[in-house]
């Protein structure tokens, strides 16, 4: 298709009257064709608007229905073909390869979400039975169910123009919870963004849809963010980027009238622990998963190992030796914006420039622009303990070795943490019992724990928690990848003594829907899913 | 046991040194013996601290071992025997029925939250095995489990002393998900809190939990709360109350460097739609079943029938009068404390001084202290529209019925309501159709909906809702009521290729706690509740 810099209210193509943003190829600095221009707080009023009105009808569409809507976006998606990969690649930088298992990764997230709508364990319908005659007093009949919150606002990320953007995992795991989604798209990749968003709206007419339960906002300023978070049709947001971003939606959401939800994933530095029989045995090894996990994607992503964690003596000084040595060769890679460029050499330059971080290795450099030199420096357990910005995610293939004088230090380190999407242990049997005691700390403190990986690589499936306490995310009691991400979007209402006609499907007493439902305090047997 | 006056910090009794609250017999204005000094920021420092010690003692404790001491505090608060009724009936002049009734519910919820854990489903486990041959890439094994967010302070409500107080369903469901719980009692009821505080205690030893997994706290202004709700080792907070009050605690929360979720159920004014064959039918019947709701505990529910919204006509007509005189023979109560018979008589001022409001009738007086008298207040859906003042809850027994001209009216008065904890349809046959009309929107007022019932009265069972959207709550994604209340206290953390003997036991290859896990997206069948 041609790429037109018009947004998408439903299925109306319309030109911004705000500012221009513009696709810019990083490794070049070619400036892309053509210019989208920013909407402005009456686009996001037709937005809302036809959202609110496709809201009714859409939560109400059959697991099917749905499930076939995930299925059909995820059709459309790979029906874009090569232009979706090199668009992509133009805009952002990233290799093909990785874009096309970016793509693999967001269509099977549909597919795994359209699954999980079928199941419609999702729905937790529970059916406590009328008992007319019990004393003192009867019981009534009871019946609960989830119902979807409402439309949604999704913010795109820059780092997954796929998965975590237009039909990523915040729109996918909101469309599956029967929400109507309004994106923002990420300024750094709006032609990708416009090609998913018209494959989305295919979807929406081939199945059949409301045209109001996706839209696609563009704008370089805040004017379209805030608009959006401050309507009051928007009943929940998603959004994946820095913690100033994050925060400035979490406020905005706090001081409405009707406060809502926000999911924002914003920082983490994944600390890394190496153990002492691991670091041993094998700190050649763990070197080199080191640098390969910190380097990945030129260190772009949220579970970039940020920082290491070890006991000071040969065995770590064998590790740091190897990983510098590594390190000095691993060649310089294209940032995604000159934007995250900037900010990643500022946090280089603050480490540089900060007496209690040491520069240990740098790895080649490059004439290019935008190139992300990787960093390694390193730290003693006095100086991470003393200054809290040694804490601060540099986002980008920069990472912090803690050298710790015993145990107790190393406690002390891993208490003193921000809350983290990933911890992760490198030990071997001898560790074991080390490990154990410092389990239930790691956690208070980070979404996932990882044994002998490293965090980069998020899984989609039912046991992912992309997650974790503050700063990680504005919010623990929730995973922003696998599938119990449906259940941040999603409230439950409960039906006292309905006539069965009048009640929704799921709840009906003969179970027209399958579900194994928790039916007086039993879970019953059959479903869906078998 | 004689009361002491003393907080409770885990298992010490100490004083405090601000100003006290005493119980007060709102029925007398006789004030009660003994004095209870409130405590200050540093206890509050004890109190969590002592928390923070028992934290990961106590959410490692087994299925078994935790139900033992929700079932331990059930028989303890029974042990009290006629105690505890008549301390808590002289300090708050609530009836001995009443009360040994709401003694009942309050054990029997600890047990049904004994018998949620030793469930287990509220684990979500989860678990994806690892492909090692998985192309392009192998897929580690993931396994998820909740775990507890952490100690939780409690706000005990006024006018459940015993149900939605020290041991009501906060404490009982974050006690299930393995927090600790630090209670600020209710100024309206210091000693029932302290027998039932020292019930908690001696559950605590006799069930060999570290102490600090409950305190009770005193305090008659805000620096025990905000002290609470603002220190690092409080990670969420339960409360019913004022929406003042509500939203005083989530901004202090929220302001935190490290914000938590608060729980706040705070104002619902219930709206009940009498549809037009049920009035035509059984109008004397409905007006009956409106003036018992509207009238029972002096109307001191959050689940008060305060609004009552009908088309125009004869039948509304018969309905308001027959309400009206059964309002005027319905005796004043003894309302809770002072300060909420002066928020009752502010409320009802306002009303009768509002020209959009006319008086209908009023319940009979009394010339105690602190009497309810019961009132019912009729408007037009015009003034009603036009007019949001109308919305604010009366806390007490009064109610506003909206007249309206037809069902363009009645849709609008709804869509105009504020987010409530419950909405009533009494609906005949003939109703079905124009009920069924308005289901959605009512689900997305409320968090419960009945037919052919009064709101007042909320089960405690599996399928129960207690919340709804805001300002009826604070986060419209729970319940303060039922089995899904454990959920609230509760975040996932995932595990990635941990090696199976450093796996949590819910976890574990062999599930040993024979949990009905989710394993590679198919529902096991064994489970601990057969």
């Amino acid at each position: 298709m041609t790429l037109t810099g018009n947004m998408l209210i439903g299925q109306q193509r319309i030109a911004g009257n705000r500012e221009a943003i513009r696709g810019i190829d990083p490794a070049t600095h070619t400036v892309l064709e053509p210019a989208y221009a920013g909407g402005s707080a009456a686009h996001v009023e037709q937005a809302c608007a036809l959202a609110w009105a496709a809201l009714d009808s859409y939560r109400e569409t059959t697991l099917d229905a749905r499930s076939e809507f995930l299925e059909a976006i995820a059709h459309e998606i790979e029906a874009l073909g090569d232009e979706l990969i090199d668009r992509a690649a133009a805009e952002t930088g990233l290799p093909r390869g990785r874009l096309l298992g970016e793509r693999g990764r967001t269509c099977q997230q549909l597919r795994l979400f359209a699954r999980t709508v079928r199941n419609g364990e999702w729905l937790d319908v529970r059916v406590d039975t009328a008992q007319p005659q019990r004393q003192p007093l009867p019981r009534s009949d009871l019946r609960q169910r989830q119902v979807p919150l409402g439309p949604v606002a999704v913010f795109g990320a820059s780092n997954f123009p796929l998965a975590f953007s237009v039909a990523g995992g915040d729109t996918a795991s909101a469309l599956a919870a029967g929400c109507p989604v309004i994106v923002k798209a990420h300024s750094a990749h709006p032609g990708t963004s416009e090609l998913i968003g018209h494959a989305l709206a295919r979807a929406v007419k081939a199945c059949g849809l409301p045209p109001g339960v996706f839209s696609l906002l563009y704008g370089s300023g805040r004017e379209v963010g805030i608009a959006l978070v401050t309507d009051p049709r928007i009943k929940a947001v998603g959004f994946t980027g820095s913690r100033s971003g994050g925060l400035a939606l979490v406020q905005a959401a706090q001081a409405r009238p009707v406060p809502i939800p926000v999911y924002a994933e914003m920082s983490s530095i994944n600390p890394v622990l190496l153990f002492p029989a691991a670091l041993h045995n094998r700190a050649q090894a763990l070197a080199e998963g080191f640098v390969a996990s910190l380097t990945l994607g030129a260190g772009q992503f949220c579970t970039n190992p940020g920082l290491v964690i070890a006991r000071k003596g040969p065995a770590l000084n064998s590790f740091i030796a190897a990983a510098a040595e590594r390190l000095r060769h691993s060649p310089a890679q294209t940032m995604l914006t000159p934007g995250i460029f900037n900010a990643y050499e500022a946090g280089v330059t603050a480490l540089l420039e900060n007496p209690r971080a040491q520069l240990c290795a740098e790895g080649l450099r490059s004439t290019g622009p935008n190139q992300c030199q990787a960093r390694l420096f390193t730290t003693q357990s006095s100086d991470f303990l003393a200054d809290h910005s040694l804490q601060a995610e540099v986002f980008g293939a920069a990472s912090l070795i803690v050298q710790c004088s015993d145990d107790d230090e190393i406690r002390q380190v891993i208490e003193r943490l921000e809350g983290q999407l990933t911890a992760s242990l490198h030990l071997d049997d001898e560790d074991l019992e080390q490990a154990r005691a410092l389990l239930s700390t790691l956690e208070r403190k980070a979404g996932r724990l990882l044994v002998n990986g490293w965090p980069t690589g998020v899984e989609v499936c039912e046991a992912m928690v992309h997650g974790g306490p503050f700063p990680a995310t504005s919010d623990s009691r929730t995973t922003s990848v696998g599938t119990a991400a449906i259940h941040r979007f999603l409230r439950p209402v409960c039906y006292q003594d309905f006539p069965d006609s009048l009640l929704p499907g799921a709840l009906k007493q003969a179970n027209p829907l399958r579900l194994r439902r928790l039916l007086d305090g039993q879970r019953e047997a059959h479903n869906n899913a078998q």
